[in-house]
């Protein structure tokens, strides 16, 4: 049983720290921007919230951070009454958002300077991965840090890996999500070719899924692409958020993303279409609208 | 045990017919444009071979085909010598080319006019589903056709299933065309990416193959892509040919298919690459070309 902080009770970051709590058995300290939140997770959980992250973090072993994006970041961990200037010697911060590489990196390294250690940790699983408990972790930093986060972090996740020094998990990420918009747009455009060719598509599903068409999307999200719902999920604001780091970067190293490119700007007519909450299947109602 | 005729010996038209031979006792009749390839297989396997496809044809319940467009398969069927003018009456016709719906409808009115039946039965699982049996086979036509030709079509397959009338096989093994192009492009640009970003990508692919970015490609595949190994699996030919198919039906049924398209062009591109014999994974060859 440790003391932990968890600052940043969004939909992600509300159930992970209840499974710190709960499964993990830490005695938490929550922080979130809008006070009234924190006060319903401590009425729901127990434990106990704090005024500002620097308030949360003080005498903790493992802080931990899940917010919006980098400047959120900055702001509840180097900006005023942040997290940083309250972190004990030898304590771990463990940032959950999905974030830049470069302000991982940043962290990292103010950290050292100060004395304790930063990893980066996006997550992946979505809601319902945060909800169950059952998250993939892809860690960024020091193998120490690592060895002694991880029990921790395993109250939330069902797959935690260190990828590499500090950065590491943020670019991991970065490549799953790289991956799932060609693959998003690929099972979007498959299936309404299907439709308009006059398909039973559930049929077609069952009969493509198990080969080299398959995959965790088609077997996960075919039924509410063909019924047409996307009121869950994973927000296409957040997916633009993502798909803009992966491309800032992809500037940086290099790599060439054209459908990656061609998919956000898919996701900016979503958008327009009224779509910013709607699930990253949405692609389909794109291609569908008339 | 049925009298069978098996037209096409190719990559995968040969171990096809070896498996109604062997594994599903039947007798069989090949034949194949270069003689050489027919007589190989009957000294291989037995059986025998004839010199035209009609002569193939001839006295058999069950007459399939495995060629290589539609022009191929029209040669084969109702050009000179071809099989429909020595089919049977109530015999089952059964083509396994990749070829368009339109030409499965054509077939399929001229098997009804002369009283036998045709199935459009493309095929999924590549050369390695081919020679070990368990190709997953798409089926379009009749019911009462469906039901004598399954048990047979088993011989060389894991899953057989009706998709609805004639033509819809092939529009099903396109739906699975089209979900693969977008598919496999998202797959290299998330392992080029990661590449370029220095990660240990056999470690990402473990950590992240699981969830929501994993599909059949990322597992099958990702060894022999950052290996860069092409040599092997469905050619980018083949590809584009199926792709051409897809995008030619697209504009028949009013189907957008804009990363398709793209894609297309991509393997346009890989072929001026010199790899119109590489596996369809070869995407990520051109993304790293220098």
């Amino acid at each position: 049983m440790a003391k932990v902080a968890f600052i940043g009770l969004g939909v992600m970051g509300y159930p992970m720290a209840a499974h710190l709590l709960h499964k993990g058995g830490h005695e938490v300290t929550v922080y979130n921007r809008t006070a009234a939140r924190a006060e319903k997770w401590v009425a729901e959980h127990g434990g106990s919230f704090a005024a500002t992250p620097a308030k949360a973090a003080e005498g903790k072993e493992f802080v931990f951070t899940c917010v919006g994006n980098d400047d959120d970041l900055r702001s509840v961990t180097i900006g005023p009454d942040g997290a940083f200037g309250a972190m004990e010697k030898g304590a771990v911060f463990i940032d959950n958002t999905t974030a830049s590489a470069e302000v991982a990196r940043e962290l990292a390294q103010k950290a050292e300077a100060a004395g304790f250690d930063s990893l980066d940790a996006p997550v992946s699983g979505g809601q319902a991965g945060a909800e169950n408990g059952v998250l993939t972790v892809m860690v960024g930093g020091k193998q120490s840090a690592f060895n002694r986060a991880q029990p921790v972090i395993s109250a939330y996740a069902r797959m935690v890996g260190l990828m590499g020094p500090a950065g590491s998990g943020q670019l991991t990420k970065m490549v799953n999500q790289i991956c799932i918009a060609g693959l998003v747009q690929g099972l979007a455009e498959g299936l309404h070719f299907g439709s308009k060719a006059g398909l039973d598509m559930l049929k077609v599903v069952e009969v493509i899924s198990k080969g080299a068409a398959g995959s965790w999307q088609m077997e996960n999200r075919h039924k509410t692409m063909l019924d047409g719902k996307y009121e869950f999920g994973f927000a296409v604001d957040w997916m633009r958020k993502d798909l803009d780091i992966c491309l800032t970067e992809a500037d940086r190293n290099g790599a060439v993303l054209p459908v990656t490119a061609l998919v956000d700007q898919f996701y900016k007519e979503v958008q327009a279409m009224g779509g910013r909450r709607w699930d990253t299947s949405s692609l389909l109602a794109r291609l569908e609208r008339k």
